[in-house]
């Protein structure tokens, strides 16, 4: 993308109303634009990072074997009433009349619906196992929303549901979505810890908490450091394995991670003093197994192997889209800007022209602009009349991992300038090094 | 993708409800379920159409230099009031109202919002020509949904926006729409004519509406047949060019071809008696140019080269994307079941195991779905214990364009079969050979 062609209104003056660095950042970079409270427009580039993370949810989601469909934002109340929630959930949620008089809400979560639709189809233990996703948008009538896209009232959100004939083969995939969950965060840049939760108004024995540390994070946590150690990589899983999924499950949950809520001082003491830590996170997802009770209640039975019916064991497992890029801008800055992982970066590299109009300095840059192109990449390049301070500037704010500079000066020297924005370390390369060395980096992404 | 482990719920019986072939096919090949009146969640056969569908928009409208974006569901009203649209819309607009007691609607459409956005970052004449769009859920409160997808209440929609200095400017981004539109659409498969219609309660003085010829279209049209020998085919634009947007504006729309809106009798008369045509058609698209009128009434100036403020020329242009899927059926079926475009298939090629169990046949196919997996294509393999004429009635029902058939006779010669949806007709090739053949196809896509 050329930048005079793009529509990226950044901001010189730090919003008032932001109280934490994800929301200001995201509002002076042109990422959103609030349009009423806690309801905001992705502006091009917010949707751009929007659309890398929910793609990574969808491939990661599909590699552990999970189909995806999409249910419609509205929903009857009376899916609400035969689950006993239209009462019970209160004033979150957004209580909508049609027309005709009819009882509506916009879906805060979809566990009635799915179960309607398993209910409707699925009739023999021989479909089963059977975890249906998708990527929808939601609201919550927060009363005070706020920290921009963190709490907002309408947000994107994964969230996906697992039908099993037994509390075992429910348990495989609650640990499935264990497994695949780390790797989906880690792909993002983020370490997110799986936390010990508590059920709360969707039930639930078994949860865990997905937690990425930062100081802006609305839940204070403990833990044993040697968690922050602990990496997915790029080890090779067997979805379907028990044996491969549980082993993950106990590597990544034996040591002590609680949040507030379930925090528990005696067994926090257990751990050696010198490795007890607090401090505060950032939630980006839940699972759940949550057993019969939904299945039970709105008579989501299959036939079993002995012939009779029996109620499904389900879990319902979620990520925050919308969410993740004000965590992972909490846990990615600095006082200059956002700075993107490379997983999710809304364009891989930029193209600052130091001398727009000089006839070697653009085309070089056109020169790096196709071959970037030609390669599968996405390059920004601002090829604005501007100085070369505030391109600098503008680069640095919306945090794009690797800058190129062009200039006359270089050019005769026959190098550009190849910039790492995290560590601020600049080299000198031939053009056709700079692009290998920024393709190299992308090839050796996970994905 | 297995058969055996996807969530392909086909029906044996014709839905009652279901008046129209692409209702009832969506909802016998498990693509849909009806969550209330007009609202419906797209299973996963579905929901893959749907992505398919919105891609190609996507790609057509970068190519076009258009900008994406994302503007949340629900509005604020005061937009509403400022544009007078509050008061006029009517009961097809959901009005809701939060817990504060503020009044919210789930946007029909996106005039005001978008003019909103534009005027807040927006000042400068230099900053033009901007055309910005997005692809969203949006809601018209039917008073009789029906037609299944094609009249639904909840609907998924690309509306786009351009922003332009002068009456001339916007008129060649009204043309660049046409101009795309007609590609976006070929690539699915259908042929959509442009024709003069009405402005209706957008306003505009000019607008077509692309309409897809189908008996069961809910509008009357009458045209020149020549329109119909008309193909945007292979050939090259350059989207900045106002002349190549011109010239196919008029190579388009020069013919006779108009709505029952604004058909005038007289001037159809003009048009050779054996040229004349009428029949029914699908509205997929709209395109209109209108002028200041948001502009003016919600204060989207620019400074003008001059200095001056001047309000912008804006015009609106939609894509009906979950119709769209009823279009393609209704133009696109025969009596065994729904007939995808090879554009818009949900699965590039369907394999059919004629003996499951039988250790050749299972090698053989599972040998042509990698095939296939590395190719980037994406295969349909029914690895259930069925008959075979259970399969094939599956596979005609849910269209897949391609099938390969796989049985022990077969195979001792050496062969597998490959059959076209389209046309019936069958031939036998050795399992490499049918590989390629299905390769190159989709190698031939515009893409």
């Amino acid at each position: 993308m050329r930048l005079s062609r793009y529509f990226l209104p950044v901001l010189k003056e730090t919003p008032a109303e932001a109280q934490i660095a994800s929301h200001r950042l995201m509002l002076r970079a042109g990422m959103i634009r609030q349009q009423a409270a806690g309801i905001y427009s992705w502006l091009p580039l917010g949707y751009k990072v929007l659309k890398k993370i929910e793609t990574i949810v969808h491939e990661e989601q599909q590699r552990a074997g999970h189909i995806p469909l999409l249910m419609p934002t509205l929903q009857s109340a009376d899916l609400w009433r035969e689950s006993g929630r239209y009462d019970d959930y209160g004033e979150e949620m957004l209580r909508i009349t049609d027309r005709h008089g009819r009882d509506m809400l916009y879906g805060p979560t979809n566990e009635e619906m799915i179960t309607d639709i398993f209910r409707s189809y699925v009739k023999s233990y021989k479909d089963l196992p059977l975890t249906l996703y998708h990527i929808q948008w939601k609201f919550r009538d927060e009363i005070r929303p706020r920290f921009g896209v963190m709490r907002g009232r309408e947000f994107y959100m994964k969230d996906g549901y697992n039908f099993d004939l037994t509390k075992e083969d429910a348990l495989h995939a609650y640990n499935r979505h264990l497994v695949s969950y780390l790797r989906t965060y880690e792909r993002m840049g983020l370490q997110a810890i799986p936390m010990r939760a508590d059920g709360g108004p969707i039930g639930g024995d078994y949860t865990h908490e997905f937690l990425v540390l930062a100081e802006t994070g609305e839940s204070e946590v403990f833990y044993d450091s040697e968690i922050t150690d602990l990496k997915f990589g790029s080890r090779e899983i067997d979805y379907d394995s028990v044996e491969q999924c549980q082993a993950v499950l106990e590597e990544f949950t034996s040591r002590y991670a609680r949040t507030d809520e379930t925090h528990d001082e005696a067994v926090f003491a257990e751990v050696p003093e010198e490795r007890r830590r607090s401090a505060r996170g950032i939630e980006v997802g839940q699972i759940f197994y949550f057993g019969t009770k939904y299945s039970e209640a709105m008579g989501a039975n299959v036939q079993g192997p002995d012939g009779k019916p029996v109620p499904v064991h389900m879990g319902s497992h979620g990520i925050g889209v919308s969410r993740l890029l004000g965590a992972i801008i909490e846990a990615s800055h600095d006082d200059k800007g956002i700075i993107w992982p490379e997983g999710v970066t809304p364009f891989h590299v930029g193209i600052v022209n130091l001398k727009q109009g000089d006839e070697e300095a653009d085309a070089a840059c056109e020169s790096l602009y196709k071959s970037f192109e030609a390669l599968g990449l996405d390059p920004l390049y601002d090829d604005r009349n501007e100085r070369a301070g505030g391109k600098f500037a503008t680069m640095d704010l919306i945090g794009l991992p690797w800058r190129i500079t062009v200039g006359p000066r270089g050019l005769k020297n026959g190098v550009v300038e190849l910039t790492c924005r995290r560590t601020g370390e600049s080299e000198e390369l031939s053009p056709v090094d700079a692009v290998e060395k920024v393709a190299m980096i992308y090839a050796g992404l996970k994905g």
